[in-house]
């Protein structure tokens, strides 16, 4: 449902005390989001214009808040205890709305356009990916759903770096190490929080299993960027150099990148690679030690991650499967 | 991360208990959205083939879950009480694999099309956010989580209703109404049920006020429907006529063509419309007692909303307010 503008419902109290409770609310969650997420979430529920600056308020007619502020109070309770839900249902409307007009091709929307037309296909999957998050966040219930919700949102924000990446000619080895951690980390360590959750754990065991997982996402993670340039394609399943091929910015390329001038001009330059230019350019990223030194950070992600556990007093027999799970990911290059 | 075939971790207990404890909560929490939805996301967990058959288990290394049922396990619980987490932990792993696909462009995936490619972008974002509200509502909290959880995976079967209408030349009248349903009357619904939760209603209060706003939403969308026909330009904001051009199966619509066989022929007929060929389908369209009937069932279910929250006992100025948005909002076409 949608409602024509001259209908004037913005004088309505229900619609007024919406507008009070729930915009403020609206805008914080999504400046939360920070970066390109921030300015395009903030776009769709009207508090950022084209260019990305702030407006004074949000758009839409906050007609679903209105519905559930007047029914909390129906029902006999205060309109502010229903704020969190008047949010995630106006963040999970939104979210919808994004999602929808990729789906129907609509262009325009509140009089603009529509996020997919002026931002892109991929920038409003992830707006509506983000918009979801946030709308299970700010619920505010403790526990599993929060690091659920949390988590969807770091990975929304993990991979809109990931897409930036792209379009970058340089990438500095921490962002890149930020991105790792956002894209693969982070859901494997909500993984291991949410098993020492479900055991009754202190929340200090959670949080530890937590960055425990985290760091162990990306050593997995970058023992697949080792494979995806040097493994054997009849483990990986992948033919030799795909990685390259498609110019991934992966982490040995990044740190790689940081140091050969020559080899940043090759990897931008387009056109496909035959075997030969395939073989001459992994030969240029093995000689700046990058190869090397994806090895040793693999090493000192997953001593990171033991040692979060390490003074804990864990039933043996799964501390043991979790080392031996850990190790047979960690094999590295073949 | 991925991980090579060729590792060969199936045997590693932690990744056989994963196997054992979650492939079939996944393919019952994937099988539950029912017709597409649970095919296509089928297809992505493995559970499915390229032809919308069960398949003998779930594809890919159910590593997450490992990791969540072995921390389990290590903190001193039991790997069933994780069970939940780590089916949610999967689902949300899978919704990002199906967006991020789209997003990078990627075609392959475990050896098969990825569901973008092989289903189409529309059906890839919809099956992404299935599955995250899949994740969320297995976690198996109360209230207000598993009710936005259930409202999210709802508007996407509505979507995918909806989407799929337009492919159809026959839409039944229930088929209509049931999409609405889905598509604008459980957001409401939910927006209303969550207010009057917050305000520690008891269940059956806020079964009611779903229901209430359920029925209210279905009757907005209809009056936005009959607005898209008959609406004043100047208030809808929308060009006369722009619901027909685009030939939508909006609920008018589909009423007078479950009557008018020439209707049919025509709204099937490819082609833009001009103004003169606008107003003939209008007339036609009217004739049939479409737009009358349409009002009738606003009528009927603004009545049935309201007979849900008649005997309750609700604070009088809120009541007074949700009527007087109600009947502003149930302002018929213009």
């Amino acid at each position: 449902m949608s409602v024509p503008a001259a209908v004037g419902l913005g004088t309505h109290p229900g619609v007024a005390m919406a507008r009070h409770l729930t915009a403020p609310a609206l805008v914080a969650a999504v400046d939360r989001l920070g970066g390109r997420l921030a300015e395009v979430c903030g776009y769709q529920i009207g508090a950022r214009d084209e260019h990305g600056g702030h407006t004074a308020t949000v758009g839409g007619k906050l007609l679903r808040p209105a519905f559930t502020l007047l029914s909390a109070v129906a029902a006999g309770g205060s309109p502010r205890d229903a704020v969190p839900a008047a949010t995630a249902i106006e963040l999970l409307h939104n979210a919808s709305l994004v999602h929808d007009d990729i789906m129907d091709g609509d262009r325009y929307r509140r009089g603009r356009p529509t996020v997919w037309a002026h931002y892109g296909v991929p920038m409003a999957i992830l707006a509506g990916d983000a918009l979801i998050a946030l709308g299970f966040e700010v619920l505010g219930e403790k526990g599993s759903v929060t690091a659920l919700a949390r988590t969807l949102r770091l990975l929304a924000l993990g991979q809109d770096r990931d897409l930036e990446f792209e379009t970058r000619r340089s990438v500095s080895v921490p962002e890149c190490l930020a991105m790792l951690t956002g894209k693969t980390g982070v859901l494997l360590g909500c993984a291991c929080a949410l098993g020492a959750a479900s055991a009754g754990a202190p929340d200090e065991w959670v949080d530890r299993f937590d960055r425990w997982g985290t760091h162990l996402g990306v050593a997995f993670q970058l023992v697949d960027d080792l494979l995806g340039i040097w493994g054997d394609p009849a483990v990986t399943g992948k033919p030799v150099g795909a990685d390259l091929r498609a110019r991934k910015k992966s982490a040995p390329v990044v740190a790689a990148l940081s140091v050969d001038l020559g080899l940043a001009r090759t990897y931008a330059s387009p056109g496909d690679w035959d075997d030969a230019e395939v073989a001459r350019v992994t030969g240029m990223i093995e000689r700046t030690g990058a190869r090397e030194w994806v090895r040793s950070e693999i090493d000192r992600r997953t001593e990171a991650a033991w040692a979060e556990l390490d003074d804990l007093d864990l039933e043996p027999a799964a501390r043991r499967d979790l080392h031996t799970l850990t190790a047979a990911l960690a094999v590295r290059d073949h």
